[in-house]
C-alpha cells in the first residue's frame, strides 16, 4: 500500500513533466503558470491512493490524475476571475498577471486538456470514468454559481448552504476518489460508497474550514482570522447566527452586515461574541461532526482490507483536526 | 440522400427540446438563452450530412450534432466578453443581459455539456470521437488567441492569417464533418479527407467573408460594408495591401490606420481605393480558390458515391458564391 505523502510526489513529479506548445504563448504560459505555483496536490493524490486501495496500478492513474488537477486549476483560473482576486497562493493570479480575456481563454484550454488526460485509461472504463468527470464538473460549475448568487440574498437556509459547498468542493473530492477506485478496479458499489466517503468528507471539511476561520489558531491558519466575518461571507456560522440570533442580537449583526466602514478588529469581536452567545461554534462543530460520520459509515461499508480503510480513515481523521 | 434544409429543421426541432435544470437558474438560462437566439445550424446539420452520406442512422447523429452546436454557442459566449460585443445575432450578447461572471460560468457549463453530448455515440467509436472534438476544440481557443494577438501587432504574415482562421473557424467546420462521417461509418482515410475537405472550404469561406467585408453588395451582406476596414481588423486584404504599398500608399494606410477619429465613410473609401490600385480584390480571390480547390480535391478523393459528393460539391458551391 502506498503512502499519500510518496504518491503527492509521485504528482508533484509528473505535473513538473507536463508540457505545453510554444505558440501561441499567452493560450498556454497561464497554463504552466498556474500548474506551477503549487497547491499541496491532494486531490491528484487521492485519486491515485483510491486506485492503489482497490489494487490498481498507480501508473496508469497518473493521467487522469493529472487531469483532475488540471481541471481544478481551470476552476481556480476562472473563479479568480469572478473574485476580482489578486493572489493566489501568495503569487499574481493569472488575469492580474496578464488580462481577464487571457485568463478565460487559458481556462478554456485547460478544460479541454484535462478532458484529453482523463481519457488516457482502458477503453473498458472509458465511459464510465467520463461520466463520472463530468457529473463532477457540472457539479462544480452548478456550486459556483449558487454561491456568487448567496452574496445578492440575505436569506439563504443552511440547507442551501450544505448544497452549495457539496457542489461547490465536496463532489470534486468525491469523483476523485471514485474515478481513481474505477481505474484501480473498484465494484461499482464500492465505486460509490468511496464517492460517498470523499463527498461527506468534503462538505465536513469546509464546515470545519469556517470555524477555523474565526476559531482557529492565528499562528496556523494559513489565512487572516475572521475573514469570512470581514467579508460578510455566509458561511454556516453566519447563516446559523441569522436563524438563531434574538432581537437585540440579530440588530447587532444586521449593523455590522450593513456598517460600510468599521474597524475590521472590532467587527471580528462583535460578531465572534454573538456566535459564542449563540454557541455557533458548536453547533458548526456537530453538523461537521453529522457529516464526518456520514463520511465514515460508507467507508466502513467498502469492500476493502481492513488496513486499507483504516489509511482513509486516518487520513480522514488526520484531515478534521487540523487547525491551519 | 437527405436535404440540408431538411436537417437544418431536424436540429432545429432538436435544440428545442434542450431543457436544463432551473437551479441555479443564472446558470442554465444563459444557456437556453443563447441556444434560442438561432443561428442557421449549418454545423450540426452538416454533420448529420455527413454521417447520412456514408449511409449512418441520423438519428445517432443527433445528440452529436447538438454537441457542436453547443459547443459554438459556448465559444461565442466566451468570445463575445473578450471582444466585449453588446450583440449577437441582433440579440443582447449574455454578458451584457446578465454579466460577466455569468457568462464565463454558464459558458464552462456548456462545454460540459457539449462533452456529454458528444459522448452519446457507440463505444467502438467513442474515443476516436473525442478524440477529434478535443482537437478541435484545443484548435479553436488557440485560433481566438492568435486573433486576439493580431490586435496588438503591425507585422502579421498572410502565412500566420491563414493558419489563425484556419484554426479559429476552419477547423470546426472539418471537425464536425469527420465526426459526422465517422458515426455514419466511414473509413479513417474517409474520414481525414472529409475533415480536409471541411477545414479547407471554412478558410476560403473566411477569405470570401473578408472580401465582402469590402466588395458585398450592401443589400445582401448582413454587416456594415466596411466594417473591417472601420476597425482595422488585420484581414487577410488589409495585410496583403500592408505587403504590397509603395511609398505614397503606404503612408495613407497607416494613416487611417493611426486615426484616432475620422469620418467612417472616407475611411472605407480611400482604404478601398488602394486595395483597388493594389488589386487586392484579385490576390483575396486567388488565395481563395487556392483553399476551394484544395477541398474540392479532398472531396475528389473521397470513398463515396458520385452523387453523394455532388451534393457537397453543390453545397460548397453555394456557400462560395453567396454576396450576403
Amino acid at each position: 500500500m502506498k503512502q499519500l505523502t510518496e504518491l503527492q510526489l509521485l504528482i508533484n513529479d509528473a505535473v513538473g513533466k507536463l508540457s505545453y506548445p510554444a505558440y501561441p504563448a499567452d493560450l498556454y504560459e497561464p497554463i504552466s503558470y498556474i500548474l506551477s505555483i503549487g497547491g499541496k496536490r491532494m486531490r491528484p493524490a487521492l485519486l491515485l491512493l483510491a486506485c492503489d486501495l482497490f489494487g490498481g496500478d498507480v501508473d496508469k492513474a497518473i493521467e487522469p490524475a493529472l487531469a483532475i488537477e488540471v481541471f481544478h486549476n481551470f476552476t481556480l483560473m476562472h473563479d479568480d476571475i469572478m473574485d476580482k482576486a489578486p493572489l493566489r497562493r501568495g503569487k499574481a493570479t493569472v488575469h492580474e498577471k496578464w488580462n481577464a480575456n487571457v485568463a478565460i481563454l487559458s481556462g478554456d484550454a485547460m478544460m479541454v486538456e484535462a478532458n484529453r488526460l482523463m481519457m488516457k485509461v482502458d477503453d473498458s472504463i472509458l465511459r464510465n470514468v467520463l461520466d463520472v468527470f463530468n457529473d463532477t464538473a457540472t457539479g462544480v460549475c452548478e456550486g459556483q454559481q449558487i454561491d456568487m448568487s448567496f452574496e445578492q440574498r440575505n436569506n439563504v437556509s443552511i440547507e442551501e448552504y450544505i448544497n452549495m459547498i457539496r457542489l461547490k468542493t465536496a463532489v470534486l473530492l468525491g469523483g476523485t476518489l471514485k474515478i481513481g477506485s474505477i481505474i484501480g478496479g473498484a465494484a461499482l458499489t464500492d465505486a460509490d460508497l468511496i464517492d460517498s466517503f470523499g463527498v461527506n468528507l468534503g462538505i465536513a471539511f469546509q464546515l470545519q474550514d469556517d470555524i477555523l476561520d474565526v476559531y482557529g489558531d492565528p499562528e496556523k491558519f494559513g489565512k487572516q482570522v475572521g475573514g469570512d466575518i470581514i467579508s460578510n461571507k455566509k458561511t454556516f456560522l453566519l447563516i446559523r447566527a441569522l436563524e438563531l440570533a434574538k432581537d437585540g442580537q440579530a440588530q447587532t449583526l444586521n449593523q455590522w452586515l450593513c456598517a460600510a466602514e468599521f474597524d475590521t478588529a472590532e467587527k471580528v469581536k462583535a460578531i465572534t461574541n454573538i456566535y459564542n452567545e449563540l454557541d455557533i461554534r458548536q453547533h458548526a462543530e456537530k453538523a461537521m461532526q453529522t457529516y464526518a460520520d456520514k463520511a465514515f459509515v460508507a467507508l466502513d461499508a467498502i469492500n476493502l482490507p481492513e488496513d486499507h480503510k483504516q489509511y482513509l480513515r486516518d487520513f480522514a481523521d488526520g484531515l478534521l483536526v487540523r487547525e491551519n
